[in-house]
This record gives C-alpha cells, structure tokens and sequence, in this order.
C-alpha cells in the first residue's frame, strides 16, 4: 500500500505530497494524522527551511472524506463525539502551517475544494497552475464551509469570501490571483519548477531571521498596532543580535557574500 | 402615500426596494425605522432565505436626510440629543444587516453616498449597475463619514477606504469591485435579473446550513485564529448533525439531488 | 552642513523632504529624531492641514542606516541597548503618522525599501512615480523586517505581504497600487504637482472634521464591528455639533459655498 503522503526532499526544501489520488486526495482522518505526523517531523529539523505541500492526481484536495464521516452517523449520538474530533483534529492540523517555523507552499495542480481550498488558504505562500478551480462548496450538500472560512476570509476580502461560501461557486485561477488566495498562477508544466524556485529562494536566507520573522509575523497580524509593534520590535532585536545576521549587515556593508554558519 | 419600502417577494426571496426616489432615497429617521422594521420581520420568517435590497428612483441613497437634520438645531441642546438618536439608530439598522438570519444583497441601481454607500458596504453582497459613482462625501459638506468608514473599512483596502473618506471623491462601480466593495458589475439592464438570479441561488441552499454558517462567518472575521477556529468548529459540528445534511451528504454520495424537509 | 529634512510650505499643506540622498535617505537616529521633531511640530500646528513627505535624490528611502547600526556591537552588550531604542525610537516615530491629526501623503520619488517601505506603509496615503522599486528586503542579509511588517501588512493582503518579507523580492508601483500600498502612480515628471494636488483638495476640506474623522478611522479599525461603531457614532456626534458644520449642511442645501471660520 502506497503512503498517503510522499515526502521528497531537495536540499533545504522538504517537498511533501498527498498521495490519495483515487479519493481526490480527501482529508481523512488517517490524511489529517499523516499531515500532522509530516509537520511535526519538520517543525523540529532545523536541516529543512522550506516547505512545499503538492498532490498527486487530478485534484489538489477535494475536502473532507465524506464517506467516512458519514459512517460516524450509527453511533449512538449520532456521530457528534466523531464529527467533533474530526473537525478539532483538522483544525489543529491547519493551524499548525502559520505555527511551523519553516515558510509552507502551496503547489496546486488542481481543483481545491472545501477542506482542501482551506488548506491552500492555509498555507504561507500559494503558486498554482493556470485555470484551477477553486471552491468552498460544501453549502451546496449542505454543509457550510464554516472552518474552511477561517483561512480563506484571512486571506481574501470579506465580500468575496461570503460570496463563495453561500454560493458555492468556483473561482479560477486568476482569480484567487487578484484576490489573495494565490501569490502565483504558472503553467501547467512550469509549476513544480517554479514552486521548487520559490522554496529554494527562501531556503537560501538565514533560517534563524524567517523562524523569528515568521512567528512574529502571524503574531502581531490581529494586534492592534501599538502591541504589534511591540512584537515586530521584539523579534527584530533579537533577530539582529544574531551572530549570522551581524556578518549579513557587515558583508552587504563591504559588498562581498555573507559567510553565514547556519546555513 | 406610497410606502417608504416596498417588499416584493419571488419564492423565498424577499426583494425590499427603497422608495422615496423624490428625495434620492435619503436615510431619514422613517426610512432608517421602516428598514428596521422590515430588517426585525425578515429576522423571524423562515420562508424567507435571502434578502435583495434595491431601490427605486436615480439613486441607491444619497445618505441621511439633510434637512431633517438641520431641523434640531433650534432644540436647547443645539440638536444633540436628535442627532445621538439619528446617528445610534442607523448604526443599529446598518449593524442589523450582517446579524440578520438571512444573507442580504444589494442591488445597486444608483448613486450611493455617505450613508447610503454605508448601506452598500454594509450589505452581506452587493451587485451594481455598470458606471455608477461610489462615494463617501460628507467631508466636503464638513460632516466626515464616520460611521459610514465603519463599514467601508472592513470591506475594502485601508489606504483606498481613506482616501474615499478624506478627499470625498467618487469611485466608479469597476473600481468598486476591484477594490471588493462590490461582488458583481453588470449592464444597467441586467441588473435586477442578476441579482435575483443570485439570491435564488443562495435561497436554494439549506436555509439552516446559511443560516449558521453566517453566523459563524461574522463572529469569527475578528478573533484570533485559534478562537476563530473554535466558533468555525462549533458552527460545522452543529450544522452536519442537521438531518438535512446527512441526507444532502448521503445524496452526494448516491448521486442524486437531495430531499430536504427544510426547504 | 545641509538639514536633515527640510520643509516647504504651501498654503495650509506642509511639504517635508528628507534631504540626505548621499545615503539614499537612511533612517539614521538623527533622520528619525528630525521626524519626530517634524511631526510633533506640524501636530500643533493648526494652520497645516495635511503633510507631504517627500525626499531628495535616487531613493525614498533605503530603511535604516547600517552603518551606523553595526558601530553599536563594539558595546559591552553586543549592541543590544542601541538596536532597543533605535527600533523603538523608530517605531515610535511610524506610529506618529497615523496618530498626527492630519492626513499625511507619501510622495515617493525613488526606491523604498525596508524601514523605508514601512514608511510609505504607514502614511495614511501614498503617490509614486511609475516604475518604482518596493521591498521589504532585510531578509537578504539576515534582518527579517519585523518592524516593517507591522505596517505593511495593515496595507496589503497576508500572502502577498508574507512574499515579500520572506522572498526579499522587489514590487513595481502599478503591482503596489493594485495591492493597496498606494493611492496612486504617476508619470514622474506629474509627482510632485499630483501630490500636492491632493493634498490641497484634503487642506480644502474641514479641519476640524479631517482631524475628528482621521483619528476615529484608526481607533476602529481593529475593534469589532458594535465598539467600532461606538467610535464612529461619537466622531460624527461631534462633529456635527461643529458651528462650520451647521454652516457646511446649510450652505449645501442653500446650493452655495460654505463659509467656515476655521479655514
């Protein structure tokens, strides 16, 4: 039995794949646990500064594994103890791509829907092929994509995220685009080249000033300025006492390459 | 006398229109207590599973009614306590918009200014006619928007919700969409076709699934990620114990359209 | 020796111009401290109804003077006490601009990067020349930018502005205008006359409702919608209450120009 998830590294960058193509790559509980079991690993190898989240087959993920949900339904509550922790363990899984220290890219090479839009929504970064629809649909059997929303109304404005979760509609590519959803849209045959690109771009800076600037960052987003301010003023410090950080400054300073040990 | 808003139900739609076109539809006490009205008796009908507000005359609205304004100048309190009144009414009428049941549409066949660019902001979705002028202006009369900024700031960028306010220029329906004021432009004819072919759509779906899931959208576009996660999650465990939904689900997985009591 | 910033008045709009383009208009202590002093100035200054910050030579500004940053690590701390009140003097100093009572318009002529893109970020509105060079750069030697962040992303979406912090990558003015980091591009040769064009139409307006307005704009940004309206209900209140403003309503409904004492 193949694993649901692949993990292909190239040099800094841990490239991770889901690996369901048959189920369009739904988050089930044993995909959700395979994520969270990949995050962990990475959140504690300091060898990996970037991460890349890509999928095999047709879709990127089409959500939840309804199938398996459903079968919650005999229980004697009715499912709600396994809805519950499906929902919390996901939610979790979610939140842990902001939480990671390493930068996480999105690479999207087809349809995202539902809990597979959020994950894109998710993710730090975003680079997708030309023409991809992108959805948070679950209205349309009923159920609101109600976490899914979290990240996607983060991401994009408030009117057109309301507009996808109670239509149910796609956007495409381009779209997500000029919205926020994505940072990139490639061609179809450029687009694991260039997400690499991207990852490797960002593997390449000194990993202690993005750890540092990645959890500031996701920090003061809802704070109020003052307090922000505090926290971006915070991480700066102590990022600049870093030893790497003092040859980066000096090396710009006399136009010649850092010479950084933590690389 | 005509009514001040008419109510012209299609299916479960109900279409409220504006109607006091001699004065551009102005937010005067009785227009702000006749939308209230018709916002508190929409709240408590379930037949009813979408909004369109629309508007007879040139404009959408030109905002509050000037000279009923100027008309409590002459009280002791120089007009205070009207304009603390006129002011905390409409802020509840306006506020009643995204906590009504119901998600709520504008459809924008003129003008809208000050107040009544407010209105449009404030709408859960708004559709427009092609060419129409956007503004929040009462900075050119001396009376900066205020509460109208409340909600413009939230729908689209800082800078651009700024410059609206403090230069009192207009903007067009293009860049009102660009700018996420507005999820649609279409042809002046096409105007009332589209938006009730929008709100048909969103009619369509569960009412209860809708119903929660804006709930849940407003309560969550504030908080931090880890609380917005909590009422998302909340709001989805709820909903998927419908019974409604486990049989759209299960129609899902049959591939078959759902038979929903609720509808 | 020339001055650190000079200042140009005209009419009621003050024209400040960083004045050291020999290094690129650094974010000394000196240049920091001579904007601080500038604005604490112009915020007494009833006459001046909106600022320009401009600059002279090549660059906006290129952030913080590295040099002088670097000539603190000699210190028995490693420099640690000098990078705490150089960040925080110049967060101070970015927070000003917000809480200056009149609106404050970026005119950038030149490259802006780093602490000098956070400075466009945190005028209230921003012009550039076409073509111009936008980054939050510092993670190319080490320094993720913060501090710059905290501005920045208030001004643009999460993604693009997590992009630019962890990629270093420079933006071009129209891709700056289209995220929000600007009001406006224009050919070079207009910049300066198209600033000051908009800052005259802002100087033309009330002052006394620019300033009520311009400070409730930031104390609800951040705040739910109900105390966000509590915010702005008092601003307008008190506006209104205003002897121009009863003057402006009037004149407005009178179809004649307004005759204002504070002008």
């Amino acid at each position: 039995m193949e694993p649901l998830i692949l993990r292909q590294d190239q040099g800094h960058v841990a490239r991770l794949v889901l690996n369901s193509p048959a189920n369009y790559n739904a988050l089930s509980l044993e995909m959700i646990d395979a994520l969270t079991a990949a995050f962990q690993k990475i959140a504690g190898d300091d060898h990996i500064h970037a991460v890349i989240l890509a999928a095999n087959g047709k879709a990127f993920s089409a959500g939840h594994d309804l199938r398996q949900m459903q079968s919650g339904r005999a229980d004697a509550d009715g499912g709600r103890a396994k809805f519950e922790d499906l929902f919390g363990r996901c939610a979790q899984m979610m939140q842990m791509i902001p939480a990671l220290p390493q930068p996480v890219i999105a690479e999207v090479q087809g349809i995202a829907t539902a809990a597979g839009c959020q994950l894109v929504a998710s993710c730090d970064l975003a680079v997708a092929s030309e023409g991809l629809r992108f959805g948070v649909n679950g209205v349309n059997i009923g159920l609101f994509c109600s976490t899914p929303m979290v990240a996607l109304s983060r991401a994009i404005p408030t009117k057109a995220a309301f507009e996808m979760l109670t239509t149910g509609d796609f956007i495409l590519s381009d779209r997500a685009l000029q919205l926020g959803l994505l940072n990139r849209v490639v061609p179809a045959n450029q687009l694991s080249a260039a997400t690499m690109a991207l990852a490797q771009q960002i593997a390449s800076k000194l990993p202690a000033a993005v750890r540092m600037g990645k959890r500031a960052f996701y920090e003061q987003l809802n704070q109020g300025l003052g307090p922000a301010y505090q926290t971006g003023g915070a991480a700066i410090c102590e990022n600049i006492m870093l030893p790497d950080t003092d040859e980066g400054i000096a090396a710009f300073l006399e136009k010649r390459p850092p010479s950084w040990a933590d690389r």
